[in-house]
């Protein structure tokens, strides 16, 4: 809050709530306690003055305006399903919450929809799916996220092996300026290079340079039907090998992996029958349309047996198919029955995997924590789960030694302390060891020029 | 050139040279006529006080450097194709010419290729086939255009309506800010998410932000086989809906329209025995795997004829399908021979493609001049190409008020003034009318962060 607050002849809160309509601003304790966490559930969490449920784009220009001329913290906020604290409160600001604003409208003409950002992906895709359409990225939370954060994050998924990440599908936005002014970016036309690429800039900046609106994604033709495989392998490296020998010779719309630790810690939490003897999983989908499927599928499995698989094993039956991946899906429920989870989301290049997972090992037995991994294996994105007991601070303490040196371990090997999660603040203090002085000045610039009082979501992404 | 200048020992451009290897600048008039003019061969561009052909990162970061200590403007330049004015010399400034830097080198265990941005395209997509994969984008210049000057008009093509743009394949790019620093982003990992997506904002910036001295490009394997089918419809309008059609149920990889005037330009040109009476033609290539492509034809064709075509005829073979395909390349060939072209290429939401095209057809008619149209038309990427006799100055004149009432119509129906050749010099005037205000000081704010002098293709996509 700057000095001209004082001056103010109301509280600036109370400002807040006489500008917008009923019930759109709470400042009630026991409601704002919801407000404050994310996923990530980190005990930094801050506690706000306020809490504002935006309805329309005006409610979110009304509260940038206040938030700006009084020099108040804005948190934005969509689902609070986010995975690196990019949505935790911060003392003595606002949360802007987008729940509210969820409309969705498919336009089949331009094979486009409009949504706003509170709307959950998988109510993106239910609308496209109306309409004999498909709207890809699929984050594993695809159930409970929103849009708005997808955006923020450029969230990937399952299927981005081949369809891409979110940017990918982000034709136009609206966007609100710290100071409150709307701009529009891009439209419903595929291809326009007019200006600079604002709209790839927000794409990805984690609530830091404005807060969407609006969005219009394209979409895709209704996905064909797939197979299944699943390879088992002695080593994760031989895995790998597979991967890469995959991505070479095929166009796979899912390449998934999961560790011994992994397949150990879903078999323990419900038994499924996957091999524990295992070094890796593989869990390969293959969508190419008609008879080519068949094909592609062949091709799936000569790559993983020239790479040395123990076994494969390949469906064309939907339900089949959806029982591996629902396998693949538990590992979450699965490791959180284990201890507290620190999520991890860093990424190398797909050659780099068997080093990334060995060092992971390696951490993991230096200090005393488990880290089970599962991989987007097709892109070099990969998951490991520091688990750790809540009950020992020396378990914990470890276990965010373990955290940092995942991290470190993958920018050792040309890669990225995230992937697909976003920086958020749990990360912010990792991002310069990745991109070096030069690149975070730049950063800085970029910042500064958008949001001079530095009002957005402070402390997320950049840690000052 | 800023006041410090003055005070130096020698005169800016020597002290350039003594920097500098033998050979790397010229300041020879008979060598620097050659780098004043790009494609558009537009009269105003402006007599360089040198050219530096870079052979190094170090050389641009030299030439940055010595540019920002005195003000000199910049203008960044790679094969000289641009068709915006993008590389047109400015007057007391120095071109940097990127030709020398042509190296590549194609990684097949990550599936990328780093190349320097003087390679053509068409040699990254050689060596890219070489060890079994494929660089998609492919512009109708891909035989002469540099990889640094696709990456800077973050251009498109024809196979783009599957496989995107080249902004969907820039995983890395070294960048060399405007004050000599160079910077990485990004490297052979699929998915990064730290940080802010600087990466993104760089490709499309048309030289105005920085110079890419290298950059990773993703690759996908080899495409499949193509099949090719050309349908003629009575109107714009029936082949217009077809493409609606096509959009909704198939995924092909080419979906281009030529108009009448385009067809009869052609057939003037070298008669191919296309149906001069038809009101548009829609070539359109298939390449979904094995058996699927022929059903992904059968499909086209489907789409072709619900929409009211007057013949669709379906090859599979490779050498009569490139034989359409030539037609379609021959356009501009055809053209050039009927006058001075100033090349549109204004793009809309697909449905408004008939009532773009009636537009441009009611301002050639207004104009007295020859207005045929080519399009990427999945993409409602248009090009039309305004013809007029250099040797009539009011033609000219009426020409440019064409070119201008084009972008108007484009963007009145909700479109770009540029699809994917940039905004350059031609265009810059134009721009504000598309984006408005709002979004021309957002443009601003970040031209300014990142070239607080200016000094980096000024003129260019921003008019001051």
């Amino acid at each position: 809050m700057d000095a001209d607050a004082a001056a103010h002849p109301l509280p600036p809160v109370a400002e807040l709530v006489e500008a917008l309509p009923e019930g759109v601003v709470t400042t009630r304790a026991d409601t704002l306690e919801k407000y404050r966490f994310d996923w990530t559930h980190d005990a930094s969490a801050g506690t706000p003055l306020a809490a504002v449920r935006a309805e329309t784009a005006e409610h979110v220009q009304e509260t940038l305006r206040w938030a700006t001329r009084h020099g108040v913290p804005v948190v934005p906020r969509g689902a609070g399903s986010g995975l690196s604290g990019g949505s935790l409160a911060v003392d003595g600001g606002v949360v802007l919450s987008l729940e509210r604003m969820t409309s969705i409208e498919v336009d089949t003409a331009t094979r486009t929809v409009v949504v706003e950002p509170g709307a959950l992906n998988v109510d993106v895709k239910r609308a496209a799916a109306a309409e004999g359409l498909w709207y890809p990225p699929d984050p594993s939370s695809f159930e409970i996220c929103s849009i708005g954060g997808n955006i923020a994050t450029n969230a990937g998924g399952l299927c981005c092996v081949k369809y891409g990440v979110t940017t990918d599908y982000v034709l136009g936005l609206d966007v609100v300026l710290a100071d409150g002014t709307l701009v529009t970016l891009g439209g419903k036309r595929v291809k326009d290079v007019a200006g600079l690429s604002l709209l790839k800039l927000f794409v990805g900046s984690e609530g830091t340079l404005g807060v969407v609106t609006r969005a219009v994604l394209r979409l895709l033709p209704a996905q064909p039907a797939r197979s299944t495989t699943v390879a088992t392998f002695p080593t994760v490296a031989a895995a790998a090998a597979a991967v890469i020998e995959l991505g070479r010779t095929t166009r796979a719309s899912m390449v998934e992996l999961m560790d011994q630790a992994s397949i150990n810690a879903v078999e323990d939490h419900q038994p499924m029958g996957l091999d524990r003897d295992a070094g890796a999983l593989l869990l390969i989908q293959c969508d190419a349309p008609g008879a080519a499927r068949a094909e592609e599928a062949a091709a799936a499995t000569a790559a993983c047996e020239v790479a040395g698989a123990k076994e494969v094993f390949t469906t064309d039956d939907p339900e089949e198919g959806e029982l591996f991946v629902q396998a693949r899906r538990l590992h979450f429920t699965a490791i959180e029955g284990r201890g507290t989870v620190l999520p991890e989301d860093v990424g190398v290049p797909v050659p780099q995997l068997p080093a990334l997972l060995e060092r992971v090992a390696a951490i993991a037995e230096r200090h005393a924590v488990e880290i089970p991994v599962v991989a987007h294996a097709g892109d070099g994105n990969t998951h490991p789960a520091i688990i750790f007991d809540p009950a020992d601070p020396d378990a914990e303490r470890r276990a965010h030694l373990a955290f940092d040196e995942v991290m470190a371990a993958a920018i050792a090997l040309g890669g990225t302390i995230t992937g697909e999660h976003g920086v958020g603040r749990l990360k912010a203090g990792n991002l310069e060891a990745q991109l070096g002085p030069d690149v975070m000045a730049l950063t800085r610039r970029v910042k500064d020029a958008l949001d001079p009082k530095g009002i957005l979501n402070p402390g997320s992404v950049l840690t000052r």
